[in-house]
């Protein structure tokens, strides 16, 4: 069957085609270029669920994608040509909001940003936030259990999540969209679809949970002298705050260096530097000046107990943004410098120092002169450790060191029983890495899921399980 | 195979037996009593391994059992004395505690109240709180999920869990005890395990999350008009105290009135009598004087708004125990009283006022004179809408009524998207009434996972699962 074929077949069933299907056959990054024999873009779970049907009758392979912002290409198809590529992004309605149960149910398109925004208009608050806000959708958040800047409150996407709508590989429709904080009546099918990246079926719609919107948000910014002590501040921090804290990122110095030579407008909030620093946010529920006062006393301690040796406290808005924009300017002015590996692990906190020392150590011996980019979600022990070559060192020559950097990475995960991806997922990327880090019986676990539920390996295939061995 | 063979065989393979087998064969609330080829007791994972590698080549049954509290007989076998009894209760060592992760890592057999007390003598807690903490173990906790008295902030059993060792259907040890925050590669095995009440594979050990303590927690007990009252409190609540809000559970003044009268020696915080109560705990991160202070305030502003008529604020841990004994004695008082009929529903918050309405007049249209004991974790959205037969009602002709009774209740938590079991599983008591409440798809889903994990349907068997139509 020729792509015009199926294109004309779906029409036929009233299913839409993608207006720009080019942009969907290109992940975020680059890295993988796919080809798909159509793109669908249906608007209902109806139209969802006819396409899925006729796949699972023609056996042809579905690659659902969301806002196509995913980072280890879980949302791009092969190069075969074989696959339909679903977009979900028309389905992008918010269903229904109920601010006394504080649940808000969405379609699986909807932009995580505008579900943010929805929330906010009902007084209420969605707390999941990434960097992509803006473009990926929930379906996606969910399918990859996305993590972001407020897990160490509020948790992953699948901890936000009560109730699941999925058109199954047979083409049929579950409600699961149930509002509940509490329900015991069978097995958790809905946190088997979440993180699945849509191996298992299509999730179309979502029932999230909302929170009180905080009285008031406060950001610090504190430097420390080792990776220790930001384990130290931060377990304070814990005791002290409770859960209004929301945030705690850590940042190396040279991170900060980064930012400096690419973004030459952004300043500094500390006058010395110093070998790492922490940001750290307060959501209240009183006031400003509790949020205030309760960092300012946190803050006094651990300079006195020298955790900290300065800090500053954002005074407006404003600088609150500033000191974000640093943390989230990373990424960037790493990629302006020029090519770089990337990582997203995952290790117990208490682990976190000695990965960071050990890890540091053993790429300075296996690659002179590279340079660590250490950032990321310490408070949820999750770094992007991502490395860029030595200064001047040509940048496709360090590039074909990246199996061994990833190995000699990926050795300190397991060594300390952590996680080759904490929140981006396997996607293309990784799945077949995984096999070195993953005992034998749960890949036989997840296959016999797999196989139970999508016996014909319709659902995104190639994705997140390991080629057979 | 005679039970003396099985008994004999695995004392030959080095597993013992439990010292007292009768205790085990009859569930806590004595519904159900079964028989057993033999009651093992390993000590190990591998003795277990052991012992489910050899039923599975033998094809016995096997009954996971932990310290047999469960409300729904899935801890107890059936009458054929086909199945082992596989009781956790001697794998009882908190293996590991780290307090700077904010993890414990403890057997399946640990109970509850010994993982909440090693947690605090390690300076942190672990939330989970029920009224059977003295007898319950983790294991079983995890393996029917469940809820207690502080989910509103903490979550069920599952929200408190991040890595789970557990003995497959074919006698294999997954080993998934990871203590990590944020971890995507793979389906989530872990949830699907939790929850399944023993029928996908066998609990074995946890890596549990633990929290700071508390620097104070307090208690008060608010008199409201209606049920409308108490879920505006709750809103109130949640957006005044934030997350320091633990505990949010409604009274009915019936449930006080036969705690009275079964319990003398209880005192009632508030002089007059209400409709409904709300006993609310908030847990502290700053101070004693804080948390009064938020207290107060909140109760002052919905005194002044009419949602509450009256509110006392323990003045002392005696007397905050003594507001709780309130609440905890009312399903003993229930059972002084006579036989009654119980519940373990949820519903949306916003549908608790109408469902309680509703369902109040059809049964007392139903069933003249029925006495309703209405409550429970308002909080989660889930009651424990109880029922006693009318005074001077012969208690054999009322629970006659039970199958019209739960019809009723359970038609109309059906209206509400609700579940029939929101904290309790389903067990053998529930498993059947669940088809009428459950989309086939979504009981097609279930059989699909059983059958992929449990093959041979030798993980306790006829418990969560419905009959085959």
């Amino acid at each position: 069957m020729s792509a015009t074929d199926l294109s004309a077949q779906l029409l036929a069933l009233g299913i839409p085609l993608h207006a720009d299907p080019a942009v969907t056959l290109t992940d975020w990054r680059k890295r993988y270029q796919g080809t798909a024999r159509a793109v669908a873009s249906p608007g209902s779970t109806d139209e969802v669920a006819r396409l899925v049907s006729h796949c699972a009758r023609e056996r042809i392979p579905i690659v659902p994608q969301g806002g196509n912002t995913g980072l280890v290409g879980g949302g791009t198809p092969d190069d075969s040509g074989e696959a339909v590529l679903l977009s979900l992004a028309r389905m992008n309605r918010i269903r229904a909001i109920d601010t006394e149960n504080d649940t808000i149910t969405v379609e699986a398109g909807c932009v995580l940003a505008n579900v943010q925004q929805a929330a906010r208009e009902a007084g209420r608050l969605f707390p999941l936030s990434l960097a992509a806000e803006g473009s990926c959708t929930i379906g996606g958040n969910l399918s990859t259990n996305a993590g972001g800047v407020q897990v160490l409150r509020y948790g992953n996407a699948r901890d936000l999540c009560l109730g699941l709508e999925v058109v199954t590989a047979q083409g049929e429709v579950w409600d699961g969209l149930r509002g509940l904080r509490k329900d015991n009546t069978g097995y958790d099918l809905r946190d088997l679809f979440i993180g699945a990246e849509g191996t298992l079926g299509v999730i179309t719609a979502a029932t999230l949970k909302l929170f009180p919107l905080p009285a008031a948000q406060l950001t610090a910014f504190a430097a420390v002298p080792d990776v220790e002590s930001a384990v130290a501040l931060l377990n304070l921090a814990k005791r002290r705050l409770g859960s209004s804290l929301t945030a705690f990122e850590l940042i190396s110095e040279f991170c900060l260096t980064l930012v400096d030579q690419h973004f030459p407008q952004s300043r500094r909030p500390l006058a010395s530097a110093s070998p790492y620093y922490v940001l750290m946010e307060s959501s209240d529920s009183e006031s400003a000046e509790h949020a205030q006062a309760l960092f300012e006393a946190l803050l006094g301690e651990a300079i006195e107990s020298g955790l900290v040796t300065d800090a500053a406290v954002a005074a407006s808005i404003a600088q609150s943004k500033a000191f974000w924009a640093l943390r989230e300017n990373i990424p960037l002015a790493q990629a302006m410098e020029g090519k770089n590996i990337k990582h997203d692990i995952g290790v117990p906190i208490s682990s976190i120092a000695e990965y960071v020392a050990q890890t540091n150590a053993a790429l300075a011996a296996a690659v002179p002169g590279i340079r660590m980019v250490v950032f990321g979600h310490l408070g949820d022990g999750n770094l992007h450790y991502n490395v860029s070559p030595a200064v001047g060192a040509d940048d496709d020559v360090f590039m074909a060191n990246e199996p061994q950097v990833n190995q000699i990475v990926y050795e300190a995960v397991a060594r300390h029983q952590g996680s080759i991806s904490a929140e981006h997922g396997l996607g293309q990327l990784k799945r077949n890495e995984n096999v070195h880090y993953k005992s034998a019986i749960e890949l036989r676990l997840m296959r016999a899921i797999k196989q139970a539920l999508d016996p014909l390996d319709l659902m995104n295939p190639g994705k997140v399980l390991p080629d057979s061995p």
